[in-house]
């Protein structure tokens, strides 16, 4: 199985991006937009500022992270279920937190396989 | 600031993959490899099988995601001082859990500035 990993750079973000439960909010609301089943949540606050939310799915996970003094909310999002595309979650988080943003996404191909050269590729 | 994120797959690892004390003690050992520091912890179990480990560091984070029936371990690791090096991380998780293993390494740069035309880029 082939999947894909985004990982998006969020620039221009709103300050709501250094309150913790906004995030932890638009984490969990991506999951949902994408419909994938959180499991589990973890936050961690960073002195003097920064935060990183992480949510963990039935269908794998996603990390946010934040550098507030420059706007920008670093998103990843792994999904093991190839029927659902990560992009729709980060569209939801960036429309929660970055409406203004500028967004550089890249895409990363993980094999989920014994070795590639195998026949589950 | 150019960080590098380094995302490594890796096959053919030892059971262990599938006991969470090991895999966490191998997140942390990798940490301390790098001279990271760690300030968070977290563990999800899948049904039947499967882990998800994320270690929160002073520097970021590193995320341990195993489909054991693959013999496969996926590491992602995101460190935002520069004179650290995520291989070292991986180098160190590799040998405890996957000695035999073959890694495929996917570097993916990342940058920490207000955005990328900016003169911290």
């Amino acid at each position: 199985m082939l999947m894909m990993q985004v990982l998006a750079d969020a620039y221009h973000c709103e300050p709501s991006i250094e309150d913790s439960d906004a995030l932890m909010a638009a984490a969990v609301a991506g999951a949902a937009a994408v419909g994938a089943t959180v499991v589990g949540e973890s936050t961690v606050r960073y002195v003097p500022h920064g935060l990183t939310v992480a949510v963990f799915l039935a269908e794998s996970h996603l990390v946010l992270t934040t550098w507030p003094e420059h706007r920008l909310l670093l998103i990843d999002v792994l999904l093991c279920n190839p029927e659902m595309d990560p992009d729709v979650v980060i569209d939801e988080i960036v429309r929660r937190l970055c409406p203004a943003g500028e967004v550089v996404r890249q895409r990363i191909p993980r094999r989920i396989a014994d070795w590639p050269s195998g026949a589950d590729v």
